[in-house]
């Protein structure tokens, strides 16, 4: 199984310079960054830096989306990135929820996700590629034809379905085996009934690892179900919290969500938490001993998982990452 | 004075990363690229990366427009890198020429490029910022107070009014001193009726530089008079080529100018340089033996240049940049 | 009070260049590496490529001595890493125990250590210098007048005289602030017999350092009273177990101590740690939770001690400098 | 052919950092430094600083000697480096000459060449070796199983037969095509008698190039065939100038050679430079035009010289190897 880490932004550079350095040494493969440029900053010039300081690691932001910049920017952004890492840039793609709405913006539906998808693709690849907001074609005459890899973000029905249709990969924010399974058995079947070969289709459980007791991990991590709850609101509110589409274990918790403010988006002080329980934040996330985390991302791995990325900006990242490289990833991958 | 190179984005990352370290040891202190993200690929990506090769070199597109990205996209961009280079970074500005009109569309207008200085300097410093095509005031909560350098590119006198006005310097594209002075002379006049200190005023003349003999710098230059003739030949239309607004020097070679493409914008293989003469790339880049350097780099001095910026991609840039520390920058400076 | 880490040689490349950046953004200044070549490997490679990774941190071997390397050769070196890393590099200096012992030689007596921080500072600061085993005077024509700090290890009471009348500091290898304090109260009363101002002399308690249980603690530690057991037992030997010269607390663990094999020196596999009691590892290093360490540290520092310097290679090198940056450094220097 | 750089030790840090660089991206695959402690500071912090700037560089002394180190101390050096640039690392190995006559001290000869070459290669591989110096056999636990390569440096006929039969490849310090087989053939001889495989041995020519007018190359240069004057005034001594030993175009300009200060070893200020005709500096450099330079590589090349190795410290060092990077590398390897 891959491993990855994920910034949301907090990390001085300072530190990001040593933490991806880390991380390779300890068999982690890809590193992650948010993009919301407002909330956590812009990520490119991060993924640049500490592209310099690593051999291997791939980068990416997880995860991007097509509304808020100009689809042949974004396109040079990540052609140019994978060109100075001799080829380690991926992406991950989603609707923009926290990056359009805190621009008092909406995000993208999914048909604009897996057109920008093919688009940016193209253009990563050299050809020459026409887009709705722009009057002529545009090519990159220095393109080297890199084969730009796309994860698409997904929790509802339709987003499985575009991630399994058109993407290299989906991102699952969840570290719950049963739901990661579910979620991801969509994504194979959108691709099947596609005709698309689903061979190396891969499947990313990204979320919160912590070490320590029950109460000191729960108190760190209690932030990440918050976040992804207003995602996993929008699919009950869609579907049915009592449709047989979305399981109860990851509509329970919705019940008492009130009011979200994308300006806390992410933060452990975030407000409006009070509706997370405990049980929650220990199925979304991967807590306890060391044992009990191999054990669980061996769970995982068996659900389908092809990359554990851990959302760090809990705290305590060094340990985390030291802990994955000497206890964890050894377990699991022998 | 102060000493710049300016990659058009030719440069591949495995020589950027060791020019830039030449050049700072060799006495420059600024690294520009041109920021024309269709033509010469993303400038952030290769910016951030050569950060990470240099301790006290100053960064910067040269020049960036107001119109390819969205605002508060820019500024994290801008305000990225500068906390992660501890403050070198500055930006150059212009209407986005080569950028915009590559893509089939407009460049910006001058209250445009004004306002869009004032705009992303305040978010660079953490204000709250409303701008048009925003619905949401815009802050970046993770701003470190940065004050971003804006110098404006200008040839026409309303540019020349606005760099004065709202820039921190100007960007002048010739390295002609009689030139140099009659447009930066237009910038302190119109700083100085608009009340703005302008003590502290920057003026940036930006020519490639080449050694050799006559025949073998004007072959390998002449596609800079070709680049910069439409923005002369914008202002000729709009001054007139009689009045007294422009002179004689900056207008004679446009007559024979026809139409311009794009897509071969500064580069050496321009099918539109045959109205170019060789008087015309003398006066406008920096051409010949280190003597010819020393005379006319310390007569643009004499005219008000604060900083001589050298385009490359005329080929042979390490051996301009190790001349130029071992013997231009030693007699300018002393 | 300045914090440093220091490494044995385990550490492998790979890791050493993240840990200094991690140490470094932590709050610690000084890295230190054992300099015994052929039990840990040559230290000044490691030393020179982790300076490429660092700006601020000094660096140093802990300990050299004047019998392993000729002198002008040794001070070639220092003088060679101090010019490229722009004065960041001191010594430490001991008389050679393992890396001459291993040889089946014999470690240098004190006035040649003595000798040797005259004649190898000279020799760095340019100086034309002769010494003992070269015929001809040598003078380094490319120096650049470096002052190079030395610090002397020692234990018994000829040795610490050597370091308070000599040295610009000593090292100390305990973690125990009494013992700190008397072993430092002889340096400075030997400088100040010999009439050298003793301002600005430095003492260095180094120990390591491990968080956790009290077992683990100890399993992790106890080879290092093991390691430095020698030494208090020439000095058992030398000035009497009971005499006034030499504290119980210092000497008490030695009486079961038996042949002891360099070949296995400050490793934890290390055969003679069986007359070595929890409460000698206790005392000699800093061990358990984080409060337990901050009051530890604050008491080293009150009994004298300018740089606690963690000997690590006990295994979790990360984890132990993340909770120096997060917790100790910050509460002990506020 | 291989290429190869060779610094003096007069390259500031900061220089030799991007130098290297922009010599491996120009196509060299070898960077050398003097090793003499005394005249040009230590040579391997600066090579264990080189290796951070470089991916495939291989380093290495050239040369070293088998008396200014103890052997273990040496080949601790040697498996250290190799260790950390991930086996990157190879050694030139001569008598000493300057580096023991400055010491006032005599080169070894040529037996205790052969035995250092299989003592530190036999450390370097990890295994339990006797050498005279050391009472105690030693081994490094910590050894990798480096396979170290020796270059010999040679001008004799002893010394050629002692690099055919114990090296993995000789030095010539000379850049005249003829001499070049003339020396190599010896060695292959003496292999060959030995009946050892010599079909991957390797032949170095070590020589400054130059670019320039016939005047300014040979003023640059000089100090070259001045600076190994002392080896050839060698070999005539002992094997007779008018012996079929050795061809007149080696001997010839050593009729007026006088008395030689190390001091000035391999310095263009060296007074010891009037018996140098330009005739002789034309033989044993590389210089002129490109395409002096590439005919005349092509003819070491033909005359089995599989590495040209350039020393640089004349100046103009950044042209030079932008030069055989623009070049001359890809008209010899096409």
């Amino acid at each position: 199984m891959e491993f990855g880490i994920c910034f949301k932004g907090f990390v001085t550079p300072q530190r990001a310079r040593y933490l991806v350095r880390q991380a390779e040494a300890g068999g982690f493969s890809y590193c992650w960054f948010y993009d919301s440029h407002i909330l956590w900053r812009d990520c490119y010039a991060p993924i640049a830096m500490c592209m310099e300081h690593t051999e291997h690691m791939r980068f990416g932001p997880c995860v991007t989306n097509p509304s808020v910049r100009d689809w042949s920017v974004a396109a040079s952004t990540f052609a140019s990135l994978a060109l100075q890492s001799k080829g380690r840039f991926d992406i991950g793609l989603g609707r923009g929820d926290s990056s359009m709405r805190v621009m008092g913006k909406k995000p993208a539906n999914l048909a604009r996700v897996a057109e920008f998808t093919h688009k940016v693709k193209a253009m990563a690849r050299g050809e020459k590629v026409q887009y709705e907001e722009c009057p002529e074609p545009v090519q990159f005459p220095w393109s080297a034809g890199y084969d730009l890899p796309v994860w698409i973000a997904a929790y509802g029905p339709k987003a499985l379905a575009t991630a399994g249709e058109h993407g290299d990969g989906v991102i699952l924010q969840v570290g719950e085996p049963s739901l990661v399974k579910w979620l991801a058995d969509q994504c194979y079947a959108a691709g099947d009934a596609a005709g698309k070969d689903m061979s190396d289709f891969r499947v990313m459980s990204a979320a919160p690892a912590y070490f320590g007791s029950r109460e000191k991990c729960i108190e760190a991590t209690k932030w990440f179900p918050a976040m992804v709850g207003n995602h996993v609101a929008d699919i009950v509110e869609k579907y049915g919290s009592n449709s047989d589409l979305v399981p109860a274990s990851l509509t329970d918790y919705i019940d008492n969500r009130r009011g979200y403010d994308y300006k806390k988006h992410g933060q452990s002080d975030n407000p409006y938490l009070d509706f997370i329980t405990p049980e929650i934040v220990e199925s979304f996330c991967v807590l306890g001993s060391p044992e009990q985390h191999i054990e669980k991302v061996k769970q995982l791995e068996a659900a389908g998982t092809t990359q554990f990325n851990i959302y760090l900006d809990s705290g305590e990242e060094e340990i985390i990452i030291a802990r994955y490289a000497d206890e964890v990833i050894p377990a699991v991958n022998g």
